[in-house]
């Protein structure tokens, strides 16, 4: 695979998207060379469309298909924006992508860097290090944009959001989910309310226990959501590969970061696992405006999923120099505040 | 109403549900008196279902409906269970209740308590006391039931779920919680996940914003779900009041009441606003079949709902004496380890 030069399509996005996504190439580029990858850049997002009135056309849409894997950063105007409606930029681009393009798996690693400050108590972390996986289902669930609203605005008005889950969906990322875990501990941990969401629910228990008949080499578990808040905070240790659908796996993930030592570190792949479309790496970070512009986002994220982009092309190798420089830094440099740049730098320079 | 003999439904339910109600009557008893309160107990749960085939007859509801509120312990039994079918229990009779009685608001104090071990570092506790209150939605949402499966057992299976949610419910909880902040810090946090849930997310923002221009001395702002789990670890102090839908306030109680100390120490009131049924105490935990039956279940979260149905039903006064008096047995006890009974025993000695 090294032999071939990828193209790879780069949506920087909004916020702190681009200043982040600057420092993943920098670091791409010094862990394979110059000639790797062609890189594309589209310019897409907020700014995008308060310019041109377009999210993503059919046109750019049929253009990002045709590239190996896509680098994205972040996507979204401030919550309280009055210049872009709700939801326009995540549902009309970042989802949009994860839905046309298949991308049924959203892998999310957490793993607890030895020194980085997490919000932990020491009873906690004293149990052992902190390293699962949350394999989040993609494209379907509460995502899946089946919803409306009746007399909207009046005192009788009704508003539906409607999860739809199927088998066929559900049966690949858990499937995915146990062949993950068989690489590592050997145990999938599956998320759901199936007490209350008894539909949704059963379908996930039923598919998890005939997908763990042919896997008896994986132990599997479950809790319902509210549990695994509560095990997210009192004992991370206990999971290895978790498997949710793709809201709980959504609110999971930003936990997980948190008890992590923060979402600054956090790496996302949304993969296609049929391999009929391009994958997308992006860190699980949003384009948090707050911070945007002034230079001081971590980059970390967004580097990491860049080792996650080069396993997925087949560049193991390379990958894990780029985690081994990621948990080098982070070990002499946590307590160090350092800027966006300072960070890739500091990264692509051990990699030189 | 101190002189007004109130009437009482107790449903200890399952698991610890009834070890911990026994140890909140006897709290109860202490504060006010054997004179003051009519106390009739329901048989209900996973044993009077396995032994009769009844989740809850409408006759029995119709005798539930006639007091003046009700105590429950626990209802569910465990998750892997083979004998009682997922959520049979829940949604036939727990939320069965919530549902008939229109108990609208969910109210979920989360307060730590000065001493109480928390997985939380002292890098987070530093920044101030943790005292917040969720108001959760508890009769619309994707608890409302509406949701089926297609193709069940095929490779073709469909299964949906649907939220609901109405202005009429929506606008109730709201007014609370603004009511409810502006006995507090006067401030009303909105959770949910409009960017992606445009439709449900939508009416919540609207109700919010119209309930604000009537109420310019309480502040409000509003949070994603999943960046809410990151701030319930990382600044928790942040929070006065949040209001959210009935799942999402599920999920964030458990994560609340894992910050503060764990949930058994978290109160839960189940309460019709419009006064027109009985109203519901019972902790957050659930009935924690792993651990029932062994006299080691931690009674607190039972006792201080005790102090909630105090509240409501116009006793302030006695309500009081037992937050004082569990406050004052935490502080006292938290790192002994106690029995059930011996906990109950010292907080109603307290009281007598
Ligand atoms: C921006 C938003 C639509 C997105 C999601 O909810 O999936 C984000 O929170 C994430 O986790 O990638
Ligand atoms: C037992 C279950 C149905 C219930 C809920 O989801 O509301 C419980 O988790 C709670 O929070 O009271």
């Amino acid at each position: 695979m090294t032999s071939h030069r990828a193209s790879l399509a780069v949506i920087p996005g909004d916020g702190i998207g681009p200043e982040v996504v600057e420092q993943a190439l920098k670091v791409l580029t010094a862990a394979c060379g110059e000639q790797a990858f062609d890189l594309t850049h589209y310019d897409l997002g907020a700014q995008h469309w308060l310019r041109t009135g377009e999210v993503l056309d059919d046109e750019t849409l049929a253009g990002l298909a045709r590239h190996d894997a896509i680098v994205l950063g972040a996507v979204g105007a401030a919550p309280g924006s009055s210049q872009v409606p709700s939801g326009l930029l995540e549902r009309g681009l970042l989802l949009k992508l994860r839905f046309s393009f298949d991308q049924d798996v959203n892998l999310r690693p957490a793993r607890l860097y030895p020194g980085v400050p997490t919000p932990l108590a020491s009873s906690v972390l004293d149990k052992g290090p902190i390293d699962f996986v949350v394999v989040r289902e993609g494209t379907e669930g509460l995502y899946a944009g089946n919803g409306g609203t009746l007399r909207k605005g009046t005192p009788n008005e009704v508003a539906t959001e409607v999860s739809v889950n199927t088998a066929f969906g559900v049966e690949r990322v858990v499937r995915y989910a146990f062949d993950l875990a068989a690489t590592r501990r050997k145990k999938v941990t599956l998320v759901h309310k199936h007490n209350v969401l008894v539909n949704a629910g059963g379908l996930w228990r039923r598919v998890v226990e005939e997908v763990a008949r042919e896997r008896p080499d994986v132990e599997h578990d479950y809790l319902h959501v509210d549990a695994a808040t509560i095990m997210l905070v009192s004992e991370p240790q206990r999971f290895d590969v978790i498997v949710t659908d793709n809201l709980f796996g959504d609110i999971l993930t930003d936990e997980a970061g948190a008890v992590t030592g923060g979402i600054g570190l956090a790496p996302s792949a949304n993969i296609n696992t049929a391999g009929e479309f391009p994958s997308m790496f992006e860190p699980v970070h949003g384009s948090a405006p707050d911070i945007a512009g002034r230079g001081i986002a971590d980059p970390t994220a967004a580097i990491s999923s860049m080792a996650l982009l080069l396993r997925h092309l087949g560049r193991p190798a390379d990958a894990q120099r780029i985690d081994d420089a990621v948990s080098a830094d982070i070990a002499a440099h946590r307590t160090t505040p350092r800027s966006t740049s300072q960070i890739g730098d500091a990264i692509a320079a051990a990699l030189g």
